[in-house]
């Protein structure tokens, strides 16, 4: 193999695959990243076992081949490499990495045994790559990090006719999220959230194909394609929300109550719970706790019905309110230990709703 | 007590002190923070019996007092407040942090049994506090952060006629950085380089005031003091560098060099240890490690000298190049074991010297 490459392109595709499937210590060619040189340009590829990702960039080829190396050195050193082009070529038993004044060189592993990228699922709809990063960054906001109940730590991705709908929770609190969806087929899976999360960062603006089979979910965009196994779904998250007893509507700006929380959040107990109390024309937090002190602060917002107060975990407003940033927010409130749902005034695309269950007040 | 003070300027002076003096949580009393209003304006204090700060502020004193609060409750919350001022004001066993729509409050400690700040020892000279950051971030470097030998977690600091001179090593490094010293007295300490790391940070442009005496060293700018014990300084470090045997005399660019010590860095063994061979017009940087692969790269240099390489730890070169940012930096290799001086080839203020030990080579 002999390519010439763009050092920034071949860089930006090396680092993108190692986030995206991190590579298993244990085995080195499930740790390697598959560089495959073809008169069409170099792919990229890694796999293990339950994620495959396969990244395309242009090339000039001088001699074709297929390598596989650690992913991770190969990475690092493209990253920072300060020449604006570069050469991979196979000497003897290693990939030299070449650029003006500067050769290294990295040990060739076994590529036979490698399990490649294989085939992508059928293409069941496309989104758009902008509005569908943003609608996953809010969804994995809600999605358990806790392994040991793996059904939480996904993130349920159905269509619906024209929307394609996320939905995550991990019991304490729920993220819904909806966007327009151009259907070719249907998708209904459990995706792991920690890769969608990762995927929120890169997916570019423009169209964003989305694969689905029974076992493995996938999304492809401009020469990348991203497959993961699925989670096991058969317990699926409910995707509507059912909202019989909302007693008090409130409205607010949502930079403004995401300010207050973080500052009364400071004085709050071990659970981190603080007090919301609705008030004539305004919102009052307030936080207690024996050792730090006390703190109580108000807010500006419109207050529809009689409600007096619920109790939340700070850090779950937090990210409830992050989701809308710069908007105005409206809380739907229940009695009793029923969940409070966080809805924008004036929704855009993606729309987002998030749901947070109270706690009991500190004592 | 009862003041109204900026909230910005009263911040950013909590956040300095707590910063300076992180405080020992054992003793809340010395985690504490004193705050004393005068007619002159709001003093706050700390001192955790090593370190002892105290920053003045201007501020609208109502009533006059003084009293112990916790110090990080009460510099987080006055960081997230947005509104532009802020009233502080005793009520009953707390201390009320007010501002419009908003009530914190901290529990008081009891202030009678701090120590507070005491005197600063005398002004031992004045220097500038931009040349005299300059110095301490890069000297720091070079310190030990290894506690189980205090004498190298220190940085001499000495006056000789109008020079103030700063030292500090771990033994296989050492950075020297020399300054203009306006003296009234004198001054030879070896000072905490935490503490000299922190200040680096918080010192701002214009005179700083050096204090000094038997057990203390202290600075003194703009309304702040800070003052510390100084470190067992009976085995003083050297801070002449004797230069018997120099062979070889390399000048190259210093950001072109560290870039390619931080790429060949990536292939080096356990011990971080690459070579530098001297070529002709060039320096040749190698790496090599059996799991990682090999690494060679070829930096332009200006060469005088006859000698053909030495092995350094990567790390250490980092930190000596980065002294020399922007710059072209002058490599004075001796031969065997003995130490390689890097200095500015057009030296500016503060006069900076860095010396790195070289290693054995990677068999």
């Amino acid at each position: 193999m002999d390519v010439t490459v763009t050092t920034a392109e071949l860089a930006g595709a090396a680092s993108a695959l190692v986030k995206l499937v991190p590579g298993k210590l244990i085995d080195p060619v499930l740790a390697g990243l598959l560089i495959t040189a073809t008169p069409e340009g170099v792919a990229l590829a890694a796999n293990d076992r339950e994620r495959a990702v396969r990244v395309h960039r242009n090339a000039v080829v001088h001699t074709e081949g297929r390598v596989l190396v650690p992913a991770k050195p190969l990475a690092d050193t493209l990253r920072a490499l300060e020449q604006e082009q570069v050469r991979l070529v196979v000497e003897g038993s290693k990939l030299a990495i070449r650029a003006p004044g500067a050769r290294y060189a990295l040990p060739l592993l076994d590529a036979d045994v490698h399990p490649g990228v294989g085939a992508a699922p059928a293409v069941a709809g496309t989104v758009d790559g902008g509005l569908f990063a943003s609608a996953l960054a809010t969804t994995v906001l809600a999605a358990s990090r806790d392994d040991a109940l793996p059904m939480f730590t996904g993130v349920r991705v159905r269509s619906e006719d024209d929307r394609l709908i996320m939905v995550a929770t991990d019991r304490y609190q729920m993220a819904l999220a909806s966007l327009p969806w151009h259907a070719r087929g249907e998708v209904d899976a459990l995706v792991p959230a920690s890769l969608l999360n990762e995927l929120a960062r890169q997916l570019p603006a423009g169209e964003v194909t989305v694969h689905a089979d029974r076992d493995r979910f996938g999304l492809g965009w401009r020469g990348a394609l991203a497959t993961t196994a699925v989670l096991d779904g058969s317990f699926l998250h409910e995707s509507k929300i059912h909202l019989s007893d909302v007693d008090t509507v409130v409205t607010t700006d949502a930079d403004a109550l995401a300010g207050a929380v973080r500052r009364v959040g400071l004085y709050t107990d071990a659970r981190g719970v603080l007090l919301v109390e609705i008030g004539d024309g305004e919102i009052r937090l307030r936080g207690a706790d024996s050792k730090a002190g006390e703190a109580e602060e108000s807010v500006k917002a419109g207050v529809d019905g009689g409600r007096t107060g619920q109790a939340y975990q700070s850090r779950f407003l937090t990210d409830a309110l992050r989701c809308f940033g710069g908007k105005e927010v409206r809380m739907e409130i229940q009695p009793g230990m029923r969940a409070t749902v966080f809805s924008a005034v004036e929704p855009t695309e993606p729309t987002v709703r998030y749901v947070v269950m109270p706690m009991l007040p500190p004592k």
